[in-house]
């Protein structure tokens, strides 16, 4: 089944796959390459130096420019506004433009914008009236202007993650992703403060680090390790880690010196919302090696797979 | 007289009332019904299960999706934007709608973005390039993003509240809201502090309670009284309060022990913009009644009306 | 029996009581009185305008001034030091001498330093060490330098007071002194803020006044009234409240709008220890009168006493 | 050669300057009068009472409502929205509109929405996503919603401006802005505190004046002087100084009290993001005379140009 | 007349002043050399390396250590605690004393405390119970634990000074010291902040300096000039300041940018209780001179005194 | 040589050691018991329930009540005072006394004062006008009212310590303390934050324990351990640490994460001045183990000696 064009589109491309479909006032440029399934709305307008995945949806009022890509499944909402050049002058076009990339299964809320230059990762949501200033990690929530991220995408693609409740019994708990595991470590508390101890970490300890002065808006860790144990405990302020293990995702928060988080080797993780405050303590299992490093996600989910014999 | 439709709209409707224009690029599809004496700007697109009452304006660049309803008198700024769908995911519309509400003589602002599922009240007014996540209740103004209540529309429909000055010498002032006063209490100090004290409170108090720790961005009241009256001293902090007859409608900013404010029954209030050290004291002429509160807005008006023979 | 002088005492006053003993490199001028069953300890001096009571005793190390009275059972504790000139310079005598008085059963500490022109309540404690710039009330216990009230004297003269535990359940409790009762009410908590109300006041309020910005070094209320009713409520900060119907004390501290105190006429009551922020609201059963109050706490033991048929 | 339309594109007026282009579905009423090379992309929309100058760029999804004037060399990004009602109110036209004006080189950023009534400066740069407020000043970079000036050009239109390194070594360093030189003035620290001092201003004072508790998003200065000599020191806190002399721009910080800035006549200087604590010292080579003040930029422009025989 | 021993005194020297009295279980070594018209209390004790000039006054339980000497005028309260050894091990020696002087007319309160190797400044009053930890200027008023400077002698020996009060009218007024000034100057408020403005300064400037992050306890100037004139503003935060021509001392409170003082040649005068976020603007007449300093109160009296043909 | 008398001195014991000195107006009870070498000065005052060491030194002014012990070489300084009854009443004796201990080689500061009930702990250092409520440990400094500690002993005796300086190049240092030894560890930042990383721990990790919110006046730590090594790092705010050997002293200020402390077995350590954001990580060689602590100084150093072959 061909692509559908409402008579009152101007399409100029030939390189439109089946069953897309594109509606009144849309105007789409001769270089355009659209992939099938498309829903292309009304009063939207796609440049020449542009392409479009399988399943994506373009709401009404919306531009795709030169040097924009969308990958498979993305959705863009009504007035959602792109843009390719950082600081635009009438006809000065000598700068050339600046590429953006929307990875697969993300979403563009309405009327969001844009800022040029900037890949949104793989299933990413970008809330209603957002400003994207930076980059977005895979599956995070940014809203707000300037955008910040203010949440991950939960187990199920179409819903926020809701922190994990961390008992407040002491004990270990294991996360549903697979290895990682929640400590409720003892408090003891008198007249002369606190004391927090932990003495089962499931691992011996050859190197300790100490993350600080994180700016509230910055994402850190964006990785998994092949070989190294992790141990983490969030000593003041506070912090979130969300953990993943391609299949599973799950979000805690670390504000007490008595929660630790136990992360195994083949887990992607990253932390986000740092208090001014917080410190987040790291025990490892081993010292630093770079090569021990996995800092792509999808290396990562890859690695996951083959492992899993799914590959 | 009929409708007009510019020739190069495209209207498959049939449910559009007398005298309402329908601008160039502007796509209307066929299950929309839209009153009479509208103004469909160009470019604008309205699905079909969207009600339009009266009078209502609809700039360019606007779309009006399923599951929305703009009653009479609404005002739609231009590429103002609304959605239907709080986690959208490109394909996935299983989940059903979440359906919008404009109600009777609203303004919505250029550029405003709508989230999904939201009622905006009466009268109520969104500021240009505001993002409106939550409820909107009857008369508030709504700016930035996040949208906050920044105020409230005053005795005229198209200017905003400017709050009423208190004088600073002690005395009882009447507002223009039948039978509401404020309370100007003497102060005194000395080098062990200030008391400030209030013995004409006009009824006997049988009840008092403390409204605090109210986040800034909660509206508390939001109601009227059929019997009880209330005398209200912000004790610390400050806090704003609306009081409306349904006639007329006027603004207090509360911050000092010093000043007090008698509702009397029939009258509709609410609080705003709570500092985050605020402490409400209410002085009440009765036990709590559950059967004396009046809770929604147009029920309030219908009994005053009905009270005053207009009904 | 007579009194007893050490040989190595300088005795020059004949107005000593029975069995008052005065030790070694004591000395004492022509003009003292010094009542019965006194211990004055080794290296005292005592000037000639002095009065001292019966059952006072006076340690090493101490000088009783011209101006100084100490009513009977003081006690000055080794190396205490009095003064009689706020601002001394040698052989300026002639503006004439402050007068201090200790009133009966006050202990002051060792070390202490007791600025000119002072009174120190009945049974008061001054700590040791403490520097004394202000009036003492009764009972009251200070220390620091400069000295602040830090507790008062509890039930058993020999003791600090603690403050009256007031339960976490709902409801009313008596206090040991007779007719003082304290409230605790609901609390009310939801997204919107926190609600605290009062239903059960025990008598009808004719008068709120609110009590604020008063200095942590100072003491309010002092004084109890002979029909007035009131309810206490600390509804931001904390302050606390020492309540005395002449023959037992009790203190509370007032630190939530869910906690209330019922004051009844002919109980003497305090504030003290005011946090910055503290606001005490004060619901009264009557207009002020001036002719309610009794600001002399010795003529309100008298009261009570009449009124117990004990006088 | 005569300007450019689009076959679906709606033309009604006459006045459009040649080589302007015309794409699909844009609107264009009678009135509106239009430079030459501009380029009015698909789906805007352009009202009557609309002055458009030469060079002007209108991306796609926007609106020039009546009372609109873009200066030449405007660019405006796709779906940024112009207002002209500050209070708007579906068939409420009673009030007349609210004129904006863009001058010349300016630039709006995409999505970004101006509020009516507002002058956008000389080659100021509106951020994609800001709402604009209030007006902005020649140069001005604004950003967020609300808008808040975020930077200022560079001397290259098409970048930001760089504040200035000040070195850390004492000395007097000549601006790229002529005549304007940075002091950076000895400072003594000892245990009693530090002390900055400057005994080489180059010019006699007669005058000084302080300048205090500027909230953050006002700019003040915005004039030159015809014979005034200055020298600013922030003594505490921090503020932004923009120098230009109509051909250079430079941007100092201003955050020590050992540094001083030297501004000659005949250079134009403002002052912006003023830290709440800032106080500016200024120190003046004369007493205060109205007429020595230049407040319009443009004439400025022309004074400097006619001093420098280029008028 | 010769002086006077009680017969239960111990005086070992007979370096001692005619009609000096000393009272009974009073010790004095003999190397002590001792004043005319003294009087040396009960149970006083005055070792060998001492030096007492004349009318001074030594109250009860006083000791007097070697390395001390008390000028002329000197008063030490009861119990007040003189050291001659900054750390004290028993029967450790070796250190050899540090010695401590008072000046003439200065006043030691009851059972002060008096650090090892301080200097009193003339006519300085040390409060009761003060621990004093440094040199005090003269003048100075120390109190508490550690001891501060709380305040200075006013124009009366025996009474501390009150600021003087600054009229809230623009004007100049002069000091009750000859020449000193305070000028209030012209503050504009406008939406856009506060300007403060000094154009009659009445000198030519030819120096600024600033002085900041002074800590609380510390005393600053404490010196006059030969030549130099100086105006003082505290731009930011609030210091004392004292002026003294050797006959008078004012104090007056800065703490607005609104209030200038002027301090001409031959005045000494001193700043102190710096806010923690003080800044004092000085501008002088002059570029910095080492020689133009007087640095010691004494030598200042001296020549104010001879130009004043005292001397 | 037997002790000698002062003619004027009441000596009414006659269990006094060798060489003491007993001066003029000096009053001993018969039941007190005094060493040799003492010096015991005028106007002192010796209960009979009183064991004074050899080589202790009470200056003037001081009383040694029943209860009281001062261990040899303990220097008292003049008007130094103690104290037996927490609550003192005039004849109210049947409480029993309060004991206090001083411990060999401390030293109390001039006009200091002892609340009852207190151990001062060997070489410690009472400070001049401190008020000391509670026990102090070993070789603390205790200044102020009420007393804090405010530093250790150093190295020799009579000097307070000075913290080490800590070198800012990363490295091992060892201090003065056998074992014991400063780790600067690496410190990266980069625009997300500061990492400090420590994997040269030099033992194997099995615990890690993490203590904070110490009040600022509390002493911890206090102890040695047998066998178990520690690394300490104050992650967020500051502390002091205190090691000992037994011979040597040092303290080190931790205020970084990138500095560590190794603490081998058998060194005596505490922690003090905890600011109130303080959190100290000890990463430990072991498990708890009760019996591997050493918590009492005495015995620690004679296990030191006895392991050096003194004992």
């Amino acid at each position: 089944m061909p692509h559908f064009k409402h008579p009152l589109a101007v399409v100029e491309t030939e390189l439109i796959g089946e069953r897309t479909r594109i509606w009144a006032f849309a105007h789409i440029l001769p270089g355009a390459r659209i992939g099938s399934d498309c829903n292309i709305c009304d009063q939207t307008f796609i440049e020449n130096d542009v392409v479009i995945g399988d399943r994506v949806t373009i709401k009404c009022g919306v531009q795709i420019w030169d040097g924009i890509t969308l990958e498979d499944d993305v959705f863009v909402g009504p007035n959602a506004t792109f843009t390719n050049d950082k600081f635009p002058r009438s006809r000065h076009h000598e700068k050339g433009i600046e590429r953006t990339r929307v990875r697969a299964g993300a979403s563009i809320g309405a009327n969001a914008t844009i800022l040029p230059g900037i890949t949104i990762g793989r299933s990413a949501v970008i809330g209603a009236g957002a400003v994207v200033t930076r980059d977005v990690p895979p599956f995070a929530i940014v809203t707000g202007n300037p955008g910040r991220i203010s949440g991950y995408v939960g187990g199920v693609a179409t819903e926020p993650s809701r922190p994990a409740p961390i008992p407040a019994v002491g004990g270990i708990y294991p996360s549903r992703v697979k290895g990682v595991a929640i400590y409720r470590m003892p408090l003891i508390e008198d007249l002369r403060g606190y004391l927090s101890a932990g003495e089962n970490i499931p691992f011996p300890i050859k190197r300790h680090f100490l993350v600080f002065k994180v700016p509230s808006r910055e994402v850190r860790g964006e990785h998994a390790h092949i070989e190294l144990h992790q141990f983490l405990v969030c000593v003041h302020g506070e912090c979130r880690i969300v953990v993943d293990d391609s299949e599973q995702r799950e979000e805690f928060i670390l504000n007490s010196p008595a929660i630790g988080l136990h992360i195994p080797p083949m887990v992607w993780a990253l932390q986000y919302q740092y208090t001014p405050d917080a410190v987040l303590l790291v025990l490892a299992s081993d010292i630093y090696k770079a090569e021990d490093y996995i800092r792509d996600y999808d290396e990562f989910c890859k690695l996951r797979n083959a492992a899993a014999g799914k590959g």
